[in-house]
């Protein structure tokens, strides 16, 4: 393959000359030889979008040229479309402020504008990657901008759709099992009554409340550092870009951002990033106690408690023949840890910040990004292949309900605590029913018994007399 | 000492004839010999509370006489006082549901009661600890409701109090360094010029924004799953409970709380302790930074930084005589190490609910009051011993920022990036200023040079001229 | 109550005239004002063990009179013994070097002696706090030589004891249940069968492993920084003072301690105190599976797996009667939750050193004992008060093992998986047993089917021949 | 593309007819699209370890056909030279146990081995997915095994080369720095000095443990859980097989695996990779410590501490023309945060084992992988790009430690701790000198003073006589 010739401030590099990507990039693909992480691709498409919405701004505030600033607008709208992905070889674990990515972004769309122009790659001319892509930004405030941008939308437009399906599938099936009566377990151990429907009722809620979490955390990603530069201060910009540039942004992302009033906060440290990840951290543990328990009452099918039947989409084991296991809960369990694990590379690094930057910013995005994304695709894969499916066993339920000695609880308030519990430690331990329990014990007559002992009673509130 | 005899649902027990609690705290007391941790002081506060109100609501609603009911009411209001304290001596480490300090406070609310009404102590009348101090309740809605009372309670009159002194401190201080123009500081490398002022607007941003998290966590904290009893069905309770008897508890504390609409999610899930820890980690990312910054700025006195000075509250060294240390910082940043583990505690145990319960309820409720503790002292203690002592080294941040080479910055926009970095690289390898070196390359004149590097100009947008 | 002027470096302060304590532990008290935790108990008697070997090794190598070094020995001795606990009354929010719990020690060591010797309480007359008790010492090298003597004492004499006697009683149950033939579970499904003896083993083999990795932790933390001062240099002591220091100290607490060969590493870092965390983090997840295992085959009794029976040691629930709960395991797996926060804290808290000094040093050593700590008394209190009184259910074990369709898997090296899958597919969805399933489709006869499903012979290796 | 039917005991599927992947992979490509990670390459290699060696050993054992066998150590071989990768596709986030890697794994090798015998793919003969190349086998302990196989692999040949590699360049820095004498720092105060060597040496210590603690862990990653088969008693295996399997499988990885002695601890818990992870992150906090430490040393260039001059790898700034960045100890410490928030994620999944199975196998392989993967890679990448390169400034060095107060403390042992602290606290409030502060106050003779402070003496034991 052939080669081509790129400079920047501190001399001149090989590069494939297939590639827009200059000298920068490639000095740090060569001193960077760490893992297999890539920056991300959201990342790369918000970068498109705010190097479009810079230069709109530069040109309006007449700082920029227009025969180079149109150039600049095309280049970046091939970005945003994900054209130039193979452009972006740059990996996760490169210098902390993000530099190199934003001069990968840089010499990509200086290069394929000067292509368009039909100038030579490499010439920086008539599009030069620092004073014309560049202008009015550092890699300070335009990653930061560039993270929140990516954030905002993968939550907006993923993660927040995701989870309101399931949250639409979990209200079907609370309809659906409005009338299952089931016991309750509490510790593990038998419990009083509930619905099914109440019980998946409790899942639609969490996911409920998840939705309305993801949604706050967008308040504080929507407020871009652009505009701060360097250090903050906004060295180097004319004025009124700041407040400019977000406006284009905005309008090209069709996101409500707007600049950040402080921007030394936005540039310093990174808290709306750690505050979301610690919102898909919330997520994440919601999402666990629904999938834990899915996979607990479909465990069996005859040696657990089998009360609900999930899809059978794989065969489940190598040597056990016919075993279904409950997978989609297993991917989901498993990414919520990574969520959590996630969440404190995010804090950890976001508590790191000295004097005008944080220098963690790329693992930092990387790790939020990684979060929403699976976060995301894993509701959604649950969803639809696991929650759609689900079947109650109606036979099972009922038949373990009626078992159960803490139906004794319902006479509590006529017979008191304790003669109730003298009632099930009798039928526990003489293995009767509760009936013979009580009345052999001769607290209650068959007639109050049965008055008030009703499963499908005890499912609401209400002092049922004798 | 001498003891007196208890009794429960499993037989008797001896317990000290000067302690309120009966037969259950007396078991746990044996059971559980794990650890120091006591259960919090805000959750024994917060069970006088609710314990008052579910009287009061359980009286209105009619199934609790008058004469028990002002008994248990007037014996809560001397727990919430705190003048019981000595009563409650169970540790964290119980049973997951927190139903041994539910039961602790029935026993010494319903004893306490028995002793004013002249009856005799373990004898559960005219006050019963299940039958009426528990009444319409189970310690599965109980013990979280009174998470959230205390959780609410801390957030409210402790920490918000606290970071919002320290963000007035830290905006009298913006104001106070308002004009020191000094070096700005990113990567550890010199950079471009802010004011100290705008370093310190940073510090106060992050904590307004702190303030702002803190309260928005509040809102799922106000939603108590009072009158779910055991399951979240509300068995056993009246109707129209749950809303009155939050109702109460909001009129007690004077803080806006309301029953949750869904009762299921609120004892099997504590997200809304999740989220809230989650918040708290974030504002601890914000106070590292805070603190970090400071104490390098101060670092010193001769061989670091220098730019700031801080109080000299104590010795600093037991073996270098005269040495002064950022002790507060060092409190201050060892919190943060601590807030951030405990959210991995917290997130940890609140992903682990099964079915209608999660039973890691007191290790959730300990470590995020902890968190809210320690932040809120942390910052009182930062803001009176540190903050509002810490003056401005003017002469030496005068000297440093007109040191730096990175004041080449400004002639970016005139000469482009290129030639201004050549500048730099010539003044740091031959240890000459930059005008020298701008000047000996040729790229600009004297007095352009002048116009365009003023340290005092670059600390704003603004695009000057040549 | 009286107070006593004490003076240090920078004046004079007022003290409780009935405590030991001088200026410096005074000004702490009073600068950090922060929660509730104090230094845990087990460092206070570390620095007497500390301050009598360095006393011991100052006399040894002539450069601290006996008259004063005798009397040291006899305050520090009343240190280590825990006599003089009240008069530590320092938090662990104090300096990140622990200087000030140093300078505490030290207070109180010269001043108790001080009384011995006829003195006057402040005079630091005839034996100094820094001249005298601190000889050849710096906190930077004394309080991380105090947390390695305290980690190792309560890893080696706490926790190794705790789970040495968990193994022990979890051995004595696989004796017990050796020959007891269960259905084995994966992905929470049914599977092949193996005996409860050998579920057992599993935890047995963990907890050895645990034993195992607790000794392995000794190791650095048996290597002392002592004799660093301080910045590892050994500054102001005499020539051999480290070694023979580190040997007194290992005399006085007959555990093998010795001098550390780096003290740079020993004072900046804590890497051995990281390590140790991560040992017992390793260690709680051990604990976590042992627990949720055995809560899980307990549950029930009639609605959950109710394989096995756990002691009923309080009432379970306040509203719900005759309830048992597993509360010991639910005591366990909150306290591993802890630890894994712990770790959390430790690990970042042990990342954060700067040149020659780790100032994190109190919360480390107090999360860390914290965690060893909690797991040593929840290991003990889950050994007695569960362990040994759990009860296997042969009848409810037979009952399940005998229904469970995975023991098609028998079949399979006979008949391949496919045919197998076939056979356990057509007993499911016809609910027959698996022998009606195999003979109706005809893939063995019936005496193949009882020679080669034959549950007994299944939880071994071997392949057995049609 | 052409597309071929496979099929597995659920029916056929469609896979794309160029791949030798069959029904079961396809099925989890279809039913788990969660993320971008894909099961790591040491995980497949490792399987090829595994099928290879388990064939052997099911050959020796006389319960494999030696065709067959032969044909599948052959296509194994491709599969462990990485010749197979194409035909990998599988996600991260599939089946807990691993089970459709494990399928994948015996797929392909079918598949393959089909083909070298001119069979049909897709028709099972004459090598068969689950009947031979899972002979002896089940995901349950295949995947363990595999994972164990990864890791002691990555750890001997990527991360313990790389720290060593570090060591030595960190020792060879230790003999160039060894006569430097520089101001010591702690609490980032000034404080007595010592060498650069002796700083450095910190550094190499901690390198040295870091190796240690890599070798201690591989321990437990050598005992394999392989014959364990579905739930650990090693059902359908001939007897023997586990030990022979183990040997086969240490001859081919040349590592000195053998078979663990209980299997139920092997598949139900990965203690192991937990421990792994616990000591990926000590090295991490280790490696943070060295990064940090690196980067303030060389911070400035004018501004700053400025002691050590770094390697100008890459221009630091789009914005600030010529600037320097310490951009290698910026990917460390990004990583470390990474590895630290592995280790959360890898310690949860851990604890979350119920009864026969872990069912977060692939996270937790994932995420350990990626620490030792990216700690491998950053440690390499520090040592080539930052450590060869890194310079002394002697001048500067000389000219802070000149300066600071500190050097007092060598006339602690012989004025007494007081008066010395009178001294530094003299001239610091005078801005004069030591000496001059010392003579003045009347302490020492200058002479005295001159044999006293000499801060080349100062950097070892020993005391100085007046």
């Amino acid at each position: 393959m052939g080669l081509r010739i790129e400079t920047d401030s501190m001399g001149s590099v090989k590069v494939p000359e297939d590639r827009y990507w200059g000298a920068q990039t490639q000095r740090s693909l060569e001193n960077f030889r760490i893992g297999e992480e890539r920056m991300p691709e959201e990342v790369i498409i918000a970068f498109g979008v705010l190097k479009k919405g810079c230069a709109l701004a530069n040109m309006e505030l007449g700082v920029l040229d227009r025969s180079a600033g149109d150039l600049i607008v095309k280049a970046a709208d091939e970005v945003t479309e994900g054209r130039l992905f193979g452009h972006f070889p740059l990996g996760v674990w490169q210098t902390g402020s993000g530099t190199q990515t934003n001069m990968n972004a840089n010499e990509v769309i200086s290069n394929r504008a000067i292509e368009m122009a039909g100038g030579q790659l490499g010439s920086k001319y008539p599009v030069h990657p620092n004073d014309h892509v560049n202008m009015s930004q550092s890699s300070n405030d335009a990653f930061p901008t560039a993270m929140h941008i990516a954030a905002a939308d993968s939550v907006c437009h993923r993660l927040i759709p995701a989870l309101s399906d399931l949250k639409d599938e979990l209200d079907r099936k609370v309809e659906e099992f409005r009338d299952i009566v089931k016991i309750g377990r509490t510790h593990l151990q038998d419990a009083v009554p509930l619905t099914l429907g109440q019980e998946f009722s409790g899942y639609a809620k969490q996911t409920e409340l998840g939705v309305a979490r993801a949604e706050s955390c967008l308040k504080n990603l929507y407020r871009l550092p652009i505009g701060g530069t360097a250090v903050g201060t906004g060295l180097n910009t004319p004025r009124g870009y700041d407040v400019l540039a977000a406006k284009k942004i905005a309008e090209i992302s069709r996101l409500p951002f707007e600049a950040a009033d402080n921007k030394f906060e936005g540039l310093a440290a990174h808290d709306a990033i750690v505050e979301a990840s610690g919102v898909m951290k919330t997520i994440a543990c919601s999402l666990m106690k629904i999938a834990n328990d899915i996979r607990w009452l479909a465990s069996g099918p005859r040696c657990g408690i089998g009360e609900l039947t999930i899809p059978a989409n794989e065969p489940g084991s190598s040597i056990m023949p016919g075993k279904v296991n409950p997978t989609q809960c297993e991917a989901m369990t498993m990414v919520v840890t990574r969520v959590i694990g996630n969440d404190v590379t995010v804090g950890f690094a976001g508590s790191q910040g000295n004097f005008e930057l944080n220098v963690y910013k790329p693992v930092m995005i990387y790790s939020l990004l990684q979060s929403v994304r699976l976060l995301s695709d894993a509701v959604q894969s649950f969803t639809n292949n696991l929650v759609k499916g689900i079947q109650a066993n109606r036979e099972r339920t009922d038949e373990l309900m009626r078992n159960s000695l803490m139906l004794v609880t319902a006479l509590g308030p006529h017979i008191g605590y304790d003669k109730a519990a003298r009632v099930a430690h009798h039928a526990f331990e003489n293995k009767t029913s509760l009936k013979e329990a009580a009345l052999g014990l001769g607290y209650v007559t068959q007639d109050e018994f049965e008055k008030l002992v009703r499963p499908e009673e005890m499912v609401r509130p209400g002092i049922r007399k004798k």
